[in-house]
C-alpha cells in the first residue's frame, strides 16, 4: 500500500544499465533512510551511441515509468542522458527536482581546484558530447579540461576486474595517453568508474584529486531533499525496488559487483517502457 | 546500373555491429573478384543482451535490407544471429543461400581434431547460447567442448590494442580460468577475435590449433557460391558497400581497424530498417 506522505516516496533513479548502480550505493550510504527504485533501460543500452533525440525520447520514457511508480525526487544516473537530456527531463518531469550526474561532478571539481586542470575519464559518448567541459568552464572560465574515452574501463568494470595488474596497467596506459595534460583533478565521468577508483588513485600521481561523480551526485540528491523539503524522518527500514527493461540475469551478476553484494534474479522486476 | 547477370550481385554480409568486417575481410581475401555489401545493425547493436525473438526479427529486417539491394548469397557474420536464426533467415530467404558463422567453424574444429577438446572463446550472450557445442557435438559426438565467455577481447579489438602486454595478459587470464580444460583447439567464436588471432596463438600452448570463424565463414562462402554455380568470373574490380544503421564516424574509425585499412565516415551509408 503507497504511503501518501510525501517525503515517503522513494528517489527514482534511472540508468541505460547497471552503471548507476554505483550511484544508487552512493546515495544509499549518504541517505540510509530513503527508499529507492532503481531503473536499468537494459533492453535498449548502450544510449552512448544512440542519436541524441533518441537518448531523449528513451530518457523521458524511463523517468515516466519511475513517475508512474510514484516518485518525489528523480536522479538522472547516467552521464550521456545528463548530457543530452536534462534540460527535456527537468521540463516533462516539472515540478518534480531532477538531479544529473555532470553538474555535480563538475561542480566538486571546480571547488577543489579553481582555475584547474581536470582530467575526464568517461566513455566514447560522454568524451564526445563534451558536457563536462561546458559545465566546467561555465564554472571557471580559467578551467582547462581535457575528456579522455576509456572504453577498456567499462569492460574492466563488467568484468568484475576493477584492481589487480591488468586493471593498473589499462589505467597506466589511459593516464598516458592524456600525458601533457597534468591534471590537477581526475573526474569519474562514467557511473563504472566509482568501482576503479582505488586504482585510478593509485596510478594517478600523488596530489591528484579524484573526483567521484556518484558520491557528488548523492551530495546533490541530499542537497535537494533539504532544499524541497522532501527528507524521510521516519525510522522504518528503506525499501529498494531494481527495475530493467530485460536482462534480469545479467543485471543481478554485473549490478551485485557495482552494489557490493549479491544480487539474485529474482531481486529484478522486468518492465516495458 | 544493375548487372541483370546472377553471379555479379554482391554478396550480403550483416552483422550487428563492425565486428563482421572480420568476415568481409577474409571472403575478400579468398574471393577478390566478388562484389560485397555489408550491413552493420549499429543501432540495436548488441544483439547479444535481446530476446531470441527480437533477434530473430532484427536479423530478419537486416536480411531483407540487403536482399532490397540484390544479393546472391547471405553471410550471417554475427553469432548470435547464427546460433538464433539462421533456420528462420534460411527459411525466409529461401532461395537465398544463406551462411552463418557457427558451422564452419564448428566443422573446421572437428576436422583439426576428432574426438578431440575444443575451448570456444566467445562473448557472453554466445557462450551462453551453447551453439558452438551443438555444432560439434551434433558432427563429433566424442567432442568435450567448453564455451568461454571473455567479454574483455570485445573491448581490446574496438580499442586497437590487439597486441602488446595488456592483450597477453588479458588472454592469459582467460585461458588460465579455463584451464583444466587442455584444449586441443581454441575457436575464436566472435568476430572481434580474428584481430586478436596471433595474441592468442603466442598465448596459447604450442599445439594448440586456432580456429579462426571468419576464414572458415569464407571458405564456406566459397563452397556455397561453387555449389550454387554463383562465383564471379569476371575480370573487373570488386566493388565494396558498407551499410550501418547508426554512426558512421565510430563505424568508419573501429571498422578501419578490422579492415586493416583507413575508412572515412563518408564510405558509409546510413540507412533504415
Amino acid at each position: 500500500m503507497k504511503d501518501d506522505k510525501q517525503s515517503d516516496l522513494p528517489i527514482g533513479v534511472f540508468d541505460s544499465g547497471v552503471g548507476g548502480l554505483t550511484v544508487l550505493k552512493a546515495i544509499q550510504e549518504a541517505l540510509p533512510n530513503e527508499n529507492l527504485i532503481y531503473l536499468g533501460d537494459t533492453a535498449r543500452l548502450p544510449y552512448g551511441t544512440k542519436s541524441p533525440v533518441s537518448i531523449e525520447r528513451y530518457a523521458i520514457q524511463a523517468a515516466a515509468k519511475l513517475q508512474e511508480q510514484g516518485i518525489k525526487l528523480l536522479v538522472v544516473a547516467c552521464n550521456t542522458a545528463s548530457a543530452v537530456a536534462l534540460d527535456s527531463l527537468r521540463e516533462a518531469m516539472a515540478p518534480l527536482p531532477v538531479v544529473g550526474v555532470v553538474e555535480p561532478g563538475a561542480t566538486a571539481a571546480v571547488a577543489a581546484h579553481p582555475g584547474g586542470r581536470h582530467l575526464v575519464l568517461a566513455t566514447e559518448a560522454t568524451a564526445r558530447l563534451g558536457a563536462y567541459s561546458r559545465a566546467i568552464t561555465a564554472l571557471d572560465p580559467q578551467a582547462v579540461v581535457r575528456e579522455k574515452a576509456c572504453e577498456m574501463l567499462v569492460s574492466l568494470a563488467e568484468e568484475g576486474w576493477s584492481d589487480g595488474d591488468i586493471a593498473r596497467r589499462i589505467v597506466r596506459r589511459y593516464l598516458d595517453e592524456a600525458d601533457g595534460h597534468d591534471p590537477d583533478t581526475i573526474i569519474l565521468g562514467c557511473t563504472h568508474f566509482p568501482l576503479l577508483k582505488d586504482t585510478i588513485q593509485g596510478v594517478a600521481d600523488a596530489g591528484v584529486t579524484i573526483v567521484d561523480s556518484a558520491s557528488t551526485a548523492a551530495e546533490a540528491v541530499c542537497d535537494a531533499l533539504i532544499e524541497n523539503s522532501l527528507m524521510r524522518d521516519r525510522d522504518q527500514p528503506a525499501q529498494l525496488r531494481l527495475l530493467a527493461t530485460d536482462g534480469a540475469t545479467r543485471f543481478a551478476r554485473v549490478g551485485g559487483q557495482f552494489l557490493g553484494h549479491d544480487l539474485s534474479y529474482k531481486d529484478v522486476e522486468l518492465v516495458d517502457l
